[in-house]
């Protein structure tokens, strides 16, 4: 199988990537890491080909295409930087998709495409809990992107172009690596940085609901989206992934509870009006009953989130506070 | 005020001009008829301004678009065409939609839009009826590109670049003029071409429901997004309307009553699997609760629909079978 990832320079592309190799059932000839920056932090294999372009370019994904069985599209402007700058976001998020569908298309093959979208793609007036069939009213350009990524996946597949599918990802929490422009990074910032003895500013208050899933869920979720037979899609190519509703306040007191609260001492709080509007526009909580039944899974509870993340990223070992 | 219409050679688009014309509450200036070709059929007035041109061309609209104060945009590929035609259907409907919308923000006024969405954007597993906040599963390209469409809109309006509306029009009964390219063309066909001594075909079975709404609505319906002020849209921009569900056989029994039984044999039943399923794939009823709060109105019953069509194009006159 040859195996293309756009922005695969990402955290989730290179965990995805490590996840590929390490599994034997699936035989793995090449994977083709497609970001603006070439991918770093992976192991040295002869099967990981880089490849950097502007996924927006004509043509600049044609080559990596032209052999691809299996597609991740990854690639995203995140949303504070779309918010920040419209037209980078449109030419990344809809147009660099649409080259993406058009390239796999001209292949003639119908390659298998799982495309990350995300809870974003919801906004304004929210039940409690979002149903499987809530439509999107996105509230930030990020959103409608994903949106229309979803629609441009679902008419292709239905084409018959590609086999594709779009999962919407709840927050992804906790990130490893730096912040980022997504108005969530705080998310992951305020367990992240105390747990290595920096300071982590919050933007939101302690009573802030998010809906997230780890790093491996996510994982998971991407290999299993793309090995599901296409019966199991149907006629509806997208699907809410489950996830666990906390507040921030939960998270902060999980991770003091862990690691004490001189670590928890070292997040900041300080309201940023433009990130807290962008987030209280997000759902806090989905059913995802289509997914569940699929065998997608969330976390359980943010204890088991935060034990991955100390066993993944710190060697299982949390720092003691300085 | 200064109009431009896109598509304004189109039977709506001429309708809608009459209209405005009529109007003597709002004073217009200018209409612009955006189209591929001259509009016809229109009373000589010094206000109405042709243009010609393809909407999808970079530049196209930018002068109609320079001063324009109110805008709807009712350009399209239809059904059947944009099935046929993928490649067109794009360009078109999506990105003609976007080239319109950056011309109205270049302008740097802020004007506001009313843009012709249709159910078509639903598909796939319907409820009984649809909901307001049912989600889209496009199960056509023409579905998804005015999926993409309405979210384009809204994200534009929140942005503060246009002042936009998405109205989901149901399948408009009966359009004069010729049959289109539109999978639903019969449901009028099936009317006026034996009204006027022409045979008709039918391609879907007696017992195919549809959910219509006359031109005359859909003229009220246009006209009453325009004049809502912007409030009244709150955080969804998108608008199902109300429309009355019927079957084919309905509208053809009801036809007969008005007509005679000469009349209605000049239906000839003929089967295409491919405009069923097309027909089939869209909800025949929905409840549209929020567009009724708003003032927007159905037609009641067929028998008013059919009233309309014989006074506004046969002159009030039931032609007497040859």
């Amino acid at each position: 199988m040859r195996v293309l990832i756009t922005g695969g320079g990402g955290f989730i592309g290179r965990k995805l990537t490590q996840a590929l190799l390490r599994d034997d059932r699936m035989p793995v000839e090449r994977i083709t890491l497609f970001d603006v920056v070439p991918a770093e932090g992976l192991p040295p294999d002869p099967r990981i080909e880089p490849a950097t372009g502007d996924i927006a370019d004509r043509g600049a994904l044609d080559d990596a295409a032209a052999d691809a069985d299996l597609i991740w599209h990854l690639a995203a402007v995140v949303s504070a930087g779309a918010e920040a700058d419209f037209d980078l976001g449109y030419r990344v998020n809809v147009d660099g998709t649409r080259r993406l569908l058009e390239a796999l298309r001209a292949t003639g093959r119908r390659p298998r495409v799982v495309f990350a979208s995300g809870f974003a793609v919801f906004g304004g007036d929210l039940p409690d809990a979002i149903t499987d069939d809530f439509h999107p009213t996105p509230q930030t350009s990020y959103g409608t992107q994903k949106a229309i990524g979803e629609l441009l996946v679902a008419d292709y597949s239905r084409k018959g172009y590609v086999d594709g599918r779009s999962l919407r990802l709840p927050t992804i929490v906790v990130r490893p690596g730096k912040p980022n422009r997504a108005a969530s990074t705080f998310a992951s910032s305020i367990i992240r940085e105390p747990l290595t003895g920096q300071e982590a500013i919050c933007p939101v208050g302690r009573d802030t609901a998010i809906y997230i899933l780890s790093p491996r869920r996510v994982v998971d979720g991407l290999l299993r989206a793309m090995s599901l037979p296409e019966a199991a899609w149907g006629m509806n190519r997208t699907l809410p992934l489950p996830g666990i509703t906390v507040t921030v306040g939960d998270m902060v007191d999980t991770l003091e509870r862990v690691a004490g609260r001189a670590v928890t001492d070292r997040i900041r709080w300080q309201p940023d009006p433009v990130i807290q509007r962008i987030v209280a526009s997000w759902p806090a909580r989905a059913e995802a009953r289509r997914a569940r039944e699929m065998g997608f899974t969330d976390d359980g509870s943010f204890d088991t989130i935060l034990a991955a993340h100390i066993e993944d990223e710190l060697g299982g070992i949390v720092p003691a506070a300085q």
